[in-house]
């Protein structure tokens, strides 16, 4: 089965919105082993859609339309539908009926005449009510073809492919026989050139299990689907590839799927030992218990502590958060040394370690993060860039700090330095003095 | 002049991920007066991908791809572009330098071996600079018609279309004879559906000047739009419509169109005078000269620290924050007192409000805010349901608490909490105690 999307709309193509009802019915008819191959975005103009549409017929079996289903002259989904399949378009009582009680049931008590247009139809075509909205889903039988009209707003569109949409699409064998399912691997620390170069030769891992490389700021996801026509044999290919990646990408790798790096290192601070961080970080951190954290920040603004603490529970583990902006901050708050600020800077090694040490001792916390940088545009001197970022880790035993450049604007370096630190966390101990491989990655 | 748009990816074929390079794209066109009719979204697929081309070809004179310019095997719209153009696939030497120089910038002495597959380019094909990752942007001519090959992440793709395209077509006289102009207006403080109340009579303005209503969490914008075939007068339709607007809504507007309220609150706090900024609010800071900022946040985390450092010059005016998640860090840090903490809970009024002075105190700033609330999902108690949020602002000779209430997730309530807090600090002093408006948009 090949399917298509048609969304139909001018307020796309002026970008007043963004589509993502395409993004919705893409992920379904993924997950329903439908193949998608086209996605199309036409105007309110009824020529162009009836060329559209008779162009889908010729390539595909399943077409969705999108939109253009409400009560003005603009809404022409429906008519052009009949256009293209040699329809006549009719008045439906029954719809016009639910058209009201939805009126009623949200004390209007006249319809708006315009709202009785809705209740057109192809001749022929089934329809499903629309709970939340006006306009019907309808579906239109063209020859061997099908197609499925649905209500622009998300809201309305969604509940009509749930509820009425995937149980026709299953009952009639319309769905691959195939079952799908796709894992996420989540990286750190390595760029996609790096990451493409260490897994090229699985990208193309056959016709039934796909990896594909997806990159974030600062960080890469590789996407790992797989269909066949059992779960268990999903399962078990999905289970095979990762397992060649984890071997190749072990300790770049923090977690899967929705895992982020903050949920992953809150459950290391929490006592448990997720897959996600090195055993030796384990070990430093301590397995025997429950560990707490306070961070003192200066580039990043707090955008670390708000990082730590979207994860529900943090406040068993997360015990302070200092931003530090100022000198004077630096110096009453957390005990860094005049001395140093004056004779490195307060961009320094020395001032993140003492950072992080200073927060540390005041929160009386198991381990203390130091964060000073240059965030950008404006703070750069001779010696030190914009996106320059010492981060710093203190524990009992442990000390560490890495310096890192970054690239891009004062929010893409903020995100990308608490990226960074939460790594840092994550391997605590484990990694070596010095600069940081960490950049931009593109 | 036509233009489309062919977006290219398997992931956006999947529904990975959502297309906002094709609403960013088709906004920017129809701000140039360029007419768009398709938006097209095609996999990885070479034979496809060519065959849309000349489809492109057929019925448009400018077409813009996004997307598939990466070093990977999967990355085929280049070579698509010449088999579609019958132009040879040619080895750039100078944007392999770039790509190179890209990585030695970044701290990499060795550019990874697939990276130089990006210096290949249609021959004939001019190349804009890509300075945030390393796929260059292309621009093809064929016979009468022009491609751009811009690349997939948006923080590649826009830069290079301000940068580069917008000047390209503008000098080629590509663009529209009609001006459009839009202009935003920002509102904080009443929901959706009381702006619609107010404004329901604008929103049909007219046809050459449109109004629109954007909904965000915590916000909603105001968006008129006007054209015309010169420019003054697109600017005196947009002026007439927004002084309207503004004697309706006047003190719920903080901003116009990209100003973030975080922006204007620091530019009250630099002593300027911004427009959204109450003026007995501006009495109240004091006119005289700039004041400083220090922040206390329990539930909201280190968000408001954080949205408050996203703004460049920020550190002149924030002193410190500090996330006082714990009741140790909230009595030793700030001097809350223990007693009201036990009285009242940590989510009460008083405590917000002694966690304002109290970070005041420790950082000398002139205005202390203070936050404590529940974030959910757990937390809640008898009285104190999730959502509940108190917001303290503490001055010289003003202080101000409010009581609010919001819906949602865990960090859809940190976002509110947040704006309602950057909200009270931008009407400091005006505002009555008690219960706060806030609560969720739907």
């Amino acid at each position: 089965m090949r399917a298509e999307i048609i969304s139909v709309g001018t307020e796309l193509l002026l970008g007043h919105i963004v589509n993502t009802n395409a993004a919705y019915l893409s992920k379904k008819l993924a997950l329903l082993g439908i193949d998608l191959y086209y996605q199309t975005t036409i105007g309110d103009n009824p020529a162009r859609l009836v060329s559209a549409l008779k162009q889908a017929f010729s390539r595909s079996d399943i077409v969705f339309t999108t939109g253009g289903l409400g009560p003005t002259v603009d809404d022409i989904t429906l008519s052009s539908i009949c256009s293209a399949t040699f329809k006549e378009f009719t008045f439906n009582k029954k719809i016009e009926k639910c058209i009201a009680r939805h009126f009623r049931k949200r004390g209007l008590k006249k319809m708006p005449r315009d709202a009785a247009r809705q209740a057109y139809i192809p001749r022929g075509a089934c329809w499903f009510e629309n709970n939340v909205g006006t306009a019907p889903g309808t579906l239109i039988e063209h020859g061997e073809k099908i197609i499925f009209a649905l209500p622009g707003p998300p809201r309305e569109l969604i509940p009509i492919f749930e509820k009425n949409v995937i149980p026709y699409l299953k009952k009639k064998g319309l769905t691959g026989k195939w079952i799908i399912k796709t894992k996420t691997i989540k990286i750190v620390g390595l760029v996609e050139a790096e990451v493409n170069k260490i897994v090229k030769d699985l990208l193309s891992a056959g016709p039934a299990t796909t990896l594909g490389i997806y990159v974030h700021l600062g960080e890469v996801d590789l996407k790992i689907t797989s269909k066949a026509k059992d779960g268990k044999a999903v399962e078990r290919e999905i289970k095979k590839l990762e397992k060649e990646i984890r071997k190749r990408l072990g300790k770049y790798i923090y977690g899967v799927d929705s895992e982020s790096l903050e949920y992953v290192v809150g459950k290391m601070l929490a006592g448990k030992r997720p897959k996600g961080v090195p055993s030796t970080a384990i070990k430093n951190i301590g397995r025997e218990g429950k560990k707490t954290l306070a961070i003192a920040e200066s580039c990043t603004g707090g955008l670390i502590a708000n990082r730590i603490t979207n994860v529900s529970g943090s406040s068993k583990y997360f015990k302070m958060g200092i931003v530090a902006y100022s000198n004077e901050a630096k110096v009453n708050l957390l005990g860094v040394s005049k001395g140093k600020i004056k004779k490195y800077g307060a961009v320094s090694k020395q001032v993140a370690l003492d950072m992080a040490k200073g927060v540390k001792r005041l929160s009386k916390a198991d381990v203390g993060l130091g964060i000073t940088g240059i965030a950008g545009p404006k703070g750069a001197t001779g010696k030190k860039p914009i996106g320059l970022v010492y981060i710093a880790v203190a524990g009992d035993k442990i000390k560490t700090v890495k310096k890192c450049l970054f690239i891009g604007s004062r929010e893409e370096i903020k995100l990308q330095a608490s990226t960074a630190a939460l790594d840092l966390l994550r391997k605590i101990g484990t990694v070596p003095e010095g600069d940081c491989p960490y950049f931009s990655n593109s």
